[in-house]
């Protein structure tokens, strides 16, 4: 009944180098958590369907891997769906339960699920592997971590500044250097809208003015009136076109360009705080950086909007983002909890590590020392050191097999293990070992003290 | 359109204590596999259903969650069966995926699809949640998580040896002392049944045998003429019902009890072998027991059959199990993989560690000190101050409102903050902090210096 094995596509399985490799990232973000004074949370694996559907759009709700109710679970099929065939229709009726899309959803579900055990403001984080029914294609999979942090129950500006600092927390202690955090305002956009006059050409408009280093200003207008957009609205957004220079020059640019829009100017003092902020305090590596043309999930932020992108020599997407949303719990019926939080885009972080090699070389260092295994008397005898080895926090083990010398040492070899000790009739009588140097082959006959400092 | 927001029955939401409580476990289990030389890999949540049905009999395949198939899932479901409305019939059709029922299967698919990238004998360990529609419990649940270490490709019996100092290793690190680790071996089993001269009779014999200390003799012999057990068997296995003391005189009654059988009596030098070592190298906390009764999943194990009991204080099921298996990857073509593993109980060693009071006072502390919010002047001079401690390692933040006093030093106390800094303008003029101790009530005016002592 042999079956050539294979896995799902979009799906991945990790080797031991790999999955070293992701807890090195994973713990420096939790531990960046813990110091910012985030507390984790776990929520299931699948949700309700009612829980989950509804929430992420027409194109969300397909993505969303359905789980099949157990037993006869055509017995309770809607007929009228069963008789057309109709496989959209007949889904809730054979499918209760769904894998996580996200994990912002199901924590709005548990903010307002708990709301009685919880002690406001409530400062989360959130590491676990969520599903995508999505076509897979390069650093795009069906099954992948997220790793949010937010926090809900409070409006204050000061809630960004941190989000800010943690994200230049994580990079530098990542050593990924040079990153930009990019930082928008749902309100400047509104201003923005509004200027226009034309609300529903918002994106429209941010997707074009986007284009402006590549395509040129010329073309950027084309594409504007090509939409649209009416000329007098890009006439009133001219500066924009311009719109370079340190943080605090733009702010001063945006605030005459949104001079008649009272919630655009809003945005524009928000983000005059927040940057006011950060100078004082100061970034270890990262840049901030204001980029009006940001606009990620528009309809579900109401505030700050943040995207952080990999440093310039690095072709990535965005690396990290979030937001304000000022209404995260409504969706459950509990009303006025505003939440802000961010994200850190676990695979593309990977990529871009590995790809600048900035992976520590001991990562994924796992055995220290091999016991060479002569025979039972010989292997009982090392098991005896291997324990004390363990006790002192060393990773050790014993070749299982007595088989031939070249096997055990071509094993150590394959492994990367630095340390190898033979242990035979004499070193038994003399209550010593023997440790090779795997990279230096050095030899060396040594007491079990001497062994312990040796591999430490 | 609000929700009474709620979870699929049989999962579980984590609050950040337990989070924290389950982590200490995980920890303590994750830093031994990795001081034995095991080596983490992760697999994805869900398989290709061939993979997975056919592998864990008829209940199991029942109990493995399905995923529909995404998009128009009818258009390609078996039109006999739908015709018929046969669940069971139409599941292959419309489901492609499946849920992870265990981590042994996926370990078995993983060892044979990257057979040529393994180096042998492999030793890994996987800490992953699966997933069954089993009816939810108290201690049972539709998600959970399995912690399991495995070497494949070695029939060392030092294997077996490690793996009962693993398990000594961990629960001795976890505090919890007194456990019991019961060893059988699947070819004791075989001559037992072999002596009765029905080995079809072995399940029933060894259920019965389970219950003499319940039951007594006479009822338990009853049991087994009741199963169609020959009396002629029963009587050749006397000595199995006064089968006490130590683990050597249990060996020495069984090599007589066993005498005819060739197979029984390999069992028992291999039982002799693995004891004799463990005597050698020692338990820190737990105790060997040699258990003829011991069976769990029979038909699996071919070798050493391991279970691990709570200390006798505390009334639970086993806390961890495994043994031997000398076909681990025949289901997926590959011959000859000999596999020996153990899994540890996660859900069961917390309820244990729980109700012994075993977790340490300190395993859900988050956050250590909390700086009070009196405005953005105030706010700012903390963060600047925060941002030193965080990078001394402490836990600090700063409540994000400058909301009334008392209400901050209530969120304080109720997230059990122990140490609080207050900031006004007299602490930024003389650039110092008031430190308050929460739980002894002490105040301090204090430089950062001694900010960052006092609180380590």
């Amino acid at each position: 009944m042999a079956q050539k094995p294979s896995i799902p596509k979009g799906t991945r399985d990790f080797n031991p180098e790999q999955v070293a490799k992701r807890n090195y990232i994973f713990n420096n973000i939790r531990n960046a958590f813990q110091t910012f004074g985030f507390q984790p949370i776990e929520t299931p694996s699948f949700e309700n369907s009612d829980t989950l559907m509804g929430k992420y759009g027409e194109e969300g709700d397909r993505l969303i891997f359905k789980i099949l109710n157990s037993g006869d679970y055509l017995s309770k099929a809607n007929t009228e769906a069963y008789d057309e065939k109709n496989s959209n229709k007949l889904t809730p009726s054979i499918s209760e339960k769904a894998l996580r899309y996200d994990l912002t959803v199901p924590f709005a579900r548990y903010v307002v699920q708990h709301q009685n055990e919880i002690e406001f403001p409530f400062k989360r984080y959130q590491i676990q592997p969520v599903w995508r029914a999505d076509r897979p294609q390069k650093g795009r999979f069906r099954e992948f971590f997220q790793c949010d942090a937010d926090v809900v129950g409070s409006k204050s500006l000061w809630q960004e500044v941190e989000f800010i600092q943690l994200y230049d927390t994580v990079f530098s202690a990542l050593k990924l250097d040079g990153v930009t955090i990019k930082i928008n305002n749902r309100k400047i956009l509104s201003g923005i809208a509004e200027v226009i006059g034309a609300s529903d050409k918002l994106i429209d408009f941010t997707v074009a003015l986007d284009k402006l280093d590549k395509i040129g200003e010329e073309k950027v207008k084309e594409e504007m009136l090509k939409k649209d957009i009416p000329q007098s609205g890009i006439d009133k957004l001219q500066p924009l076109f311009s719109l370079t220079g340190n943080f605090e020059s733009q702010i001063k640019s945006l605030k005459s360009i949104l001079a008649s829009s009272t919630e655009g100017l809003k945005g524009v003092e928000e983000l005059q705080f927040i940057n006011k902020a950060i100078q004082e305090l100061g970034l270890k590596t990262a840049v901030l950086q204001l980029d009006v043309t940001l606009a990620r999930g528009l309809n579900y932020y109401t505030g700050a909007i943040f995207e952080v992108s990999a440093p310039k020599n690095v072709k990535m997407g965005s690396i990290g983002g979030g937001g304000r949303y000022d209404d995260l719990t409504g969706i459950f019926g509990m009303k006025d909890v505003s939440g802000v939080g961010i994200s850190f885009g676990l695979d593309r972080i990977y990529l871009v590590l590995e790809e600048l090699g900035l992976f520590p070389e001991t990562v994924s260092k796992n055995i220290e020392v091999l016991f060479i295994n002569f025979g039972d008397k010989e292997a009982l005898f090392s098991l005896k050191a291997i324990k004390t080895l363990r006790e002192n926090g060393i990773n050790a083990e014993l070749y299982p097999d007595a088989a031939k010398m070249k096997k055990q040492m071509n094993h150590a070899n394959k492994r990367e293990i630095p340390f190898v000790v033979l242990v035979g009739e004499q070193e038994i009588e003399s209550n010593n070992y023997t440790l090779k140097n795997m990279v230096s082959g050095e030899q060396d006959n040594v007491s079990i003290t001497t062994l312990i400092e040796k591999i430490k």
